[in-house]
């Protein structure tokens, strides 16, 4: 059987971005840190576990855990056993429901050398986990968003069931996915208050210290919830989706393409839509209009107020996602700069199931 | 610096799907063969280029040289080398613009062992690949999509000015892909050839005997065309996207996925928006409408008039892409199956850029 040759380490003599084979992500790294700064001092310590998710790479997480974090979440068993291989993080939470027994065996031995939770919602998938040899739970409750979650009006039931099982209760978890971009943050606010009394009232049922829930959207409305941790990942890179809910944190993440081609009305670049994620709409070039995304390319033509620069063949632009998440999945490698500065290069290595 | 591991080779005491660790690919090989046989009975040998770009497998690859064809279409310097490596494939034609010079020179290295020839659109693009050592050249042209490709007018000139550089010019190459979509057989008939008009008046400002052009959508409207071979990838694997025009193609790939979760209303499966291109939108399943996808869940509901018998947790569900090629380009393996039972499994080896 053939395999794909890994990538080979980038080119550590390269020293500016220009020099860059493209796509290739880019991340700001002073932004990315004022990011990781602001969400620290508003979500210290275990009062936040990030999101591995958002960015499937072990070194951005050991600096979330420079700024004093090192719970964490994931969303697959691919980034807990990453995590574990990489040790970075201490408390590992697997946000999501997984039957698979392999995998849980793996994530079972991982157990082994550092606390690994898992998300139940059913009997199936309590005795999937308790098969594999796994014992620490969350009860995930739906609190609103069509996914995953038992109704809270169960969790209770569902924790006995685990307890008979002589696994650990942990808390609960509950994600209000469908509130983060409610529009009007008041509106909001409200909303997210309201779905989080269902999490409450299944947590007073499930017992456990844990009450996890939260995003980067709603990242500034728990102050008056009972959660006792937030899952935000997005925060750290940002999108121009979650942009448009003018948080205090900034882009730090880009997609380099170079120019390849152009005619009088347009040009085209090597960033498409097997290097973005695409499910937000068009990615966005501060002073172009992008016209549309291909495979390969995105057509692109200036905004004709704006002073815009002629750009020429062989020339780079900065690509702004439009989802970070996807964006991230789908590259080897992450170049941290400072200007146009590469400072060092960063696997992208919990990409995968 | 960390490296994603590679990921193992799939554990082939695997039989059936059911076993399988998910989300997954799958391929159904008769219907695969059933798609590669149709379209090398209407363009057999080399006048068909088909493109690698829609399956980045090099063993799909070697499938469809069993079928005749020996000319490839790449859109990736990637792609070029892993079928280099791979040895499949006589003559390689890269169908893209590329100025980096690290990478023309690899392909130049490439070029040593069998034909490679890179399209260009601009004196830039042939400096560069001047530059690298490459020497055969497509003079790629504009037929009408706001993509790469000179205008038909000036396309003479520069084959002029890649052949004072000493290079081979062997011919042109145009993509109607503006085209693909135009609703209605006859419609879509019409406007190819006022498009391929463009190409053969380039063709013959330009010389060589080349004229490359089309794809799926487009593969049985060249008959009165001057193009001498298509470039078409999808028709091996096809999605939704390309169904909507009742082409003789059957759909052949899937993503499986695992029942996660389930409420009275709805279920969960574990194929996300990380594991399908969703460019064209949503991806279907059979006898379930499709809620929304997330990063790592698609949230369904059976339809209520269809005959969908109740699924539970741990069951695994089909999953029908609506663009095949950012699919393809998100996972490490395809299992190649027939019906439930996993033949071989085939690396997606020509991922990346």
């Amino acid at each position: 059987m053939r395999v794909r040759v890994s990538p080979s380490a980038p080119n550590m003599q390269l020293r500016t971005t220009s020099q860059l084979a493209t796509p290739a992500v880019l991340v700001d790294l002073d932004a990315l840190n004022r990011n990781l700064r602001t969400m620290s001092q508003r979500h210290p310590g275990a009062k936040l576990r990030p999101h591995t998710k958002a960015h499937k790479c072990t070194q951005l997480a050991e600096l979330q855990m420079h700024y004093g974090h090192k719970t964490f979440t994931c969303a697959t068993p691919r980034e807990v056993i990453g995590m574990a291989a990489a040790t970075v993080g201490e408390d590992l939470l697997l946000a999501n429901e997984v039957v698979d027994y392999d995998r849980l065996t793996a994530l079972a031995k991982v157990s082994e050398n550092l606390r690994v939770t898992i998300a139940v919602d059913s009997e199936f998938t309590i005795n999937a986990a308790e098969r594999a040899g796994l014992r620490d739970v969350l009860i995930d409750v739906n609190v609103g968003l069509k996914r995953c979650g038992i109704a809270p009006e169960l969790a209770g039931q569902l924790a006995d069931f685990a307890r008979k099982k002589k696994m650990t209760v942990r808390g609960v978890m509950g994600y209000e996915g469908h509130l983060m971009m409610v529009d009007g943050h008041d509106k909001r606010k409200q909303r997210v208050a309201e779905s989080m009394q269902l999490l409450t009232r299944a947590a007073k049922d499930v017992g456990g210290e844990v009450i996890s829930a939260g995003g980067t959207g709603t990242f500034d409305m728990h102050d008056d919830t009972e959660i006792n941790e937030l899952q935000a990942g997005s925060y750290a890179l940002m999108d121009t989706h979650y942009a448009k809910l003018a948080l205090p944190f900034e882009q730090s993440c880009f997609v380099l393409g170079t120019v390849i081609s152009q005619s009088n009305a347009w040009c085209v670049i090597d960033v498409g839509l097997k290097s973005l994620g695409m499910d937000h709409g068009n990615p966005t070039i501060n002073g172009y209009d992008v016209l549309f995304c291909s495979d390969e390319h995105t057509t692109l033509a200036p905004i004709k107020d704006a002073s815009t620069e002629k750009i020429s063949v062989g020339e780079k632009l900065r690509v702004i996602p439009a989802h970070i998440d996807p964006t991230m999945a789908m590259h080897d490698f992450a170049h941290i700069v400072r200007g146009d500065e590469i400072i060092d290069s960063w696997s992208i290595d919990l990409r995968g199931w």
